[in-house]
């Protein structure tokens, strides 16, 4: 069975709130622990968690040829490495497990309410251990925008930008599950009336709104990935806070790119949507102009219509949404950015996370940074407690989250959050 | 018993010729395999391998407290996970059993001729897992030397560069240990007298001399280390060659820095000489002027006189050493480098390796790079077999080596070699 994730006909007997970003449609993969139970994997649905785990064990996935202890796991990556064909077979075997019809699970008191936990008992970790992280930059709005403020709005982009996907290695270790809080970090940064650098607490804190795909299936070293083949390498797609310090980014990084303004903290959402429930969700990418060399070209709709916002909450006060974009605005495709990163043979491992880079639209409520928002700092965005920000204070919590909806159905990321502690 | 490295009167009872990179003084780690034997950890003595998992099941390292099965695996990331105390007690317990007077192995030939493993029916693998790969860029000659060539002799260092380690991160996944073939890569270039660029083979390719550092300790997000704690968290140094496709970097680096200029291939040594036999090559580094603030502060010999050589042998003909440089030439020593890095809380795991960017000397044949060494193309190499080189060519071996030496006591890292197919 397909499962038809713009199909709002499908119903799970699992009651799924109007609003959820989990209906039976959507059915993602992510580690979750609770009190009784070590980390293993589950997927949402509505309020609740299904123990993958526990179905395996029970006979509830036989017949799929999954290796014992597969979900019994700390991470989803011996999961998604089995191939995107055995793990469309399992998340349709959980979609006909689920929907309303079926008296499987439903019937079962003992087994339903084991398989089942509610959500607030569970704790969510990082759903993959992530070997290899690059970001790229492929929302041109954002491009434009830095290349304005910090270089000259009539050359904003730099002579590259339109021919290739640009991005460059991120930090793995340091990028964490949402909820995790962090401690302001310090570095060296130069005021540009200082005549030497200082050590310090960044002033500058900003959030970039991101989407991050990761990948199921290695290529093996020297073996470019076309842009026909990248989505066998897809597995699905988390929200991702690619946290900056830019007053330590502006001084360190030059010649080679940014470094210690990046590598202090970056936060996923704990839920992996899989690239199979965001198909009623293309739509086609932006012109591309000039065109592209023959390795980038790509046929069909591989932009998705995700809405995305961005809420700062101050300790202890209300949230108030400081950005509303749309993963549709990048200019640079996924399948595009992995035809480009193995264009010279680099190999992909399970469980990498490529990042889009910050995702901001045409209009400036949509732009993704607080760089952009405030211009530099030369704006304010007044907060619903009445206080102002150009950059992040400690204690505010950052929110993210995205949704796709069309024809009656909502497919959701849930969110990212994090909060920013002092300086240590 | 404190091992002293360059105690000459120290000798083996094992055979070590005159001009080995691996006495009784040195004792490097690192993974191997044989028709045989499935990868496990092993210590180079002379011209054999001593397998560590056969001393271990044998009883010779009894009373050290070590895990069972930690060098029966395919990394040292366990191994070397446990500790600066604990790998330094094995260290010095293998020294113990290799020394002249000891009977304890010498005299029991089956199990010496199990335990001792001629280097030739050897396959070594990488030593470590690498879950983080940052590369710095310490050398103020190579800096020099490429603000010279790419932008101004009067400004050819960066503001930043005298104020910190310029570092970025590189691609793990692409790290492989030395004599691994790759082909030529392919990528975006735009020649300087065309319109746009193109996709094709890399013509300009480089091999980059460097080592690098793999720590073995976890500090933890948000838990700078300081210049003082940095040696808890150093296992030792291998040999490293990062690749770099010189056309490929000079379109796509800016404005984020190298990418597939960088993460086609990269290849470390074999062997990890640890700090403690380079205890007594230590030198003093240069004078920093102007002074570093206090974080990146620093007291005592934290350089380390290591000869470094260079040699291309072009296919089925004889190598041309190009290059003969030193580890000592560093500005930025690793201690800062550590200190620097985890400034801002960014966190280290096991295995993570941080190479110190092109190690070049002060004069024209100690360059570290064909870039630097043909000056940007400008001037030709002589081989041996009386071809000429800008950049490397098709079949050609580069092959890079390693020693220090004090006391009629030589170190060394035995070499890091590579044979270069032509593009796919």
């Amino acid at each position: 069975m397909q499962i038809k994730a713009n199909d709002s006909s499908l119903k799970s007997w699992v009651e799924v709130p109007a609003d959820s970003d989990f209906p039976i449609q959507n059915l993602p993969f992510g580690i979750f622990k609770t009190e009784y139970l070590n980390a293993g994997a589950g997927v949402a649905i509505g309020d609740y968690v299904l123990d993958l785990t526990y179905l395996y064990e029970n006979g509830f996935l036989d017949g799929l040829g999954l290796p014992a202890g597969v979900f019994n796991q700390h991470t989803l990556n011996g999961f998604i490495g089995l191939g995107k064909q055995k793990t469309r077979a399992v998340r349709e075997r959980i979609s006909e497990l689920l929907l309303d019809d079926n008296d499987e699970l439903r019937d079962r008191k003992a087994a339903r309410e084991l398989a089942l936990i509610p959500m607030e008992e569970v704790e969510m970790l990082m759903p993959v251990h992530v070997p290899n992280y690059t970001d790229f930059y492929s929302s041109e709005e954002h491009a434009r925008n830095v290349g304005t403020m910090f270089r000259d709005p009539d050359n904003a982009l730099m002579p590259n930008w339109k021919h290739l996907p640009v991005g460059y290695h991120g930090r793995a270790s340091s990028i964490v599950v949402s909820g995790t809080p962090f401690h302001r970090p310090k570095g060296q940064t130069k005021a540009n009336d200082a005549d030497t650098p200082s050590y310090g607490p960044c002033r500058l804190l900003d959030f970039e709104l991101e989407m991050a795909f990761i990948t199921c299936k290695e290529n093996g070293l020297g073996n470019p990935v076309s842009t026909q083949e990248a989505e066998d390498y897809i597995f699905g797609f988390v929200l991702f806070n690619d946290w900056s310090a830019r007053d330590i980014q502006k001084w360190e990084y030059v010649p080679l790119g940014p470094f210690l303004a990046k590598n202090f903290a970056s936060h996923s959402s704990p839920w992996i949507v899989t690239m199979d429930a965001l198909e009623a969700f293309r739509v086609k990418g932006p012109e591309q102009d000039p065109a592209v060399l023959p390795y980038l070209k790509y046929e069909g709709k591989k932009n998705f219509d995700i809405n995305l916002e961005v809420g700062i909450q101050p300790d202890g006060s209300e949230e108030t949404v400081v950005c509303n974009s749309s993963f549709k605005y990048m200019y640079w495709n996924v399948n595009q950015q992995l035809a480009h990163h193995t264009g010279n043979g680099c190999n992909l491992q399970v469980g990498d996370m490529y990042a889009s880079g910050t995702i901001s639209g045409p209009t400036p409520d949509s732009y993704g940074s607080m760089l952009e928002l405030s211009w530099q700092g030369t704006k304010t965005i007044a907060m619903k407690d009445g206080t102002e920000r150009k950059f992040i204070q400690d204690g505010d919590t950052v929110v993210m989250r995205g949704f796709a909806e069309r024809d009656g159905v909502r497919v959701g990321f849930g969110e990212v959050n994090a909060k920013v502690l002092p300086a240590k």
